[in-house]
């Protein structure tokens, strides 16, 4: 398959050579990538260190020349709007193109538009890896669970915001647990992204449109972060032997309505959401025929592991 | 699709309820239910209180005269063979029908060879709620997984054990537990079995069968159990904030040989382990391209959630 990359970050170059090391297995073939500061382009397969040219003159300009069958989106996002992902999904749908996106910005703004735009164009778009890293969520409700109905979820999502609360919870400041996060590599370019429930608010939108139908976006999402919160209160909430965590919740009420929440919640250190070490996630579902169902991903040290789904991505469309 | 059940106890009467509640959405009928105490037939389905004849004379006559395209095993286990359960997925095979089956014994005694039975007689053959009641593990690594090899796992896989455990860290005694736990639903009818780690053994078994290539059986996991703790024990270990867990590990070495091993494990009350509540189990994976990651499953109160994944039973073979 003619594959494409859109955007070249650690994800991007991380996927890039696990394809690679996996191009005796699986029949993917890059010939382009496309980044701000320059394309690249083999029509035999881009190696691990593609030489990259003068920046294509637009999205169309790149894939009329790339020809691929498959575009792999794995921009920055804009978390105030999902572009300019959108917009680059859009362009490869108009061009009979599947997508695979690792970007939760148009799964948490334009879910429903973007499914009815890639079964108008008769092509795939896949996501699993928006939500949880590498851990199959979408794929669990689609694949395996057909008659079961989500009606509300309970999720810790935001990495960065765990390290950073843990190392306040240790006298440490919110800077110094930033700086923490960032250097084991899972904080996002803007911490307060993280800090201030962004992150979370956008993945809770992405799970609630996907597999509750919410037609919804981040900024319906009720948010409050941990800007406020201060190394005493951390230390004192750690003595008490608590945790704070930034908690995402869905819930379904009876007359039908949908209420999307993300706040930080005090816990018990002993209480399962507490105890999910480190940048490890994790997801409980509430569901009609299951009772409560955990999900959760372990993900030693880095987002990085979103890759690893890249390939299996969610199709819900 | 024909349907018939061998077995029924709690949880073959839950799924027929589930199966009469959704017939306008699943095309099974029940035309036969065949039992110790006696045997019941109905090619237009049978409804809620089936009406017991006299037992058929054997397997292959009630199968002889229901005539079912799949037939779910839902018999009681023999721990120490698997019996009668396998011979009742043999009978199935050979008339070319397909067996859906929520014993755990089958699988952890006789995977590999009844996957090629089914595969020669061309029928299927799942069986995903053989662990982890209703949570698809199995079908997680068949669907959506698939370039991951799972290298080991840890469990906690037995709910009575937990529910004991957790009473005599009260201050009770283990035959208080054992009736707590009777009480709520969930021991198996021989309460040591769960005690002394065979049921986990079992559980263990079927896991790597299925997802290690294992080919053992339950008697081959190194195992020790629960049934020399004593009250003062639990109670001391519950003054320093650890729980006792029969936890289940499987490793593959780097030599490739397997070890799988099912013993009471002393833990933290903050350890992941053993913050699953009540009789929930919980799941670790260890994994190739996906570090570790966690498969848990709430089922509050009673096993009978097992019913709910007959119907998408794992499909391996």
């Amino acid at each position: 398959l003619r594959t494409a990359l859109i955007g070249y970050g650690n994800v991007a170059k991380a996927f890039a050579r696990l394809l690679f090391d996996k191009r005796s297995v699986y029949p993917f073939r890059i010939v382009g990538i496309h980044q701000r500061r320059g394309t690249a382009y083999d029509d035999h397969g881009l190696g691990l260190e593609p030489q990259f040219g003068e920046p294509a003159g637009s999205l169309n300009e790149f894939l009329e020349r790339a020809q691929p069958d498959v575009v792999i989106e794995l921009t920055n996002l804009n978390p105030d709007s999902g572009q300019p992902a959108i917009s680059h999904i859009r362009a490869a749908f108009a061009r009979g193109i599947h997508v695979i996106t690792a970007n939760k910005g148009p799964i948490a703004h334009a879910y429903a538009a973007l499914c009815r735009e890639a079964r108008r164009a008769q092509v795939e778009f896949r996501f699993e890896s928006t939500v949880m890293d590498g851990a199959p969520v979408f794929n669990q409700f689609r694949n395996n669970l057909p008659g079961v109905n989500v009606f509300g979820f309970t999720g810790v999502l935001n990495s960065t915001s765990k390290i950073v609360v843990a190392a306040m919870q240790r006298g440490l400041t919110m800077e110094d647990g930033i700086r923490e996060a960032q250097a084991i590599g899972i904080a996002e370019a803007d911490a307060f992204y993280d800090i201030d429930g962004w992150d979370s608010a956008a993945k809770t939108a992405a799970l609630a449109n996907v597999l509750m139908d919410a037609g919804t976006t981040p900024q319906q999402v009720m948010r409050s972060g941990l800007r406020d919160l201060t190394t005493e209160q951390a230390v004192e909430y750690a003595r008490a032997g608590q945790s704070i965590l930034l908690v995402s919740r869905a819930m379904r009420s009876e007359d039908g309505s949908l209420k999307l929440q993300v706040r930080p919640e005090v816990v018990p250190q002993t209480d399962l959401l507490a105890t999910v070490a480190g940048s490890s996630n994790l997801l409980l579902f509430h569901t009609g025929l299951m009772g409560n169902y955990r999900h959760g991903f372990y993900s030693p040290g880095s987002g990085a592991n979103s890759l690893r789904n890249i390939q299996r991505s969610g199709r819900y469309c």
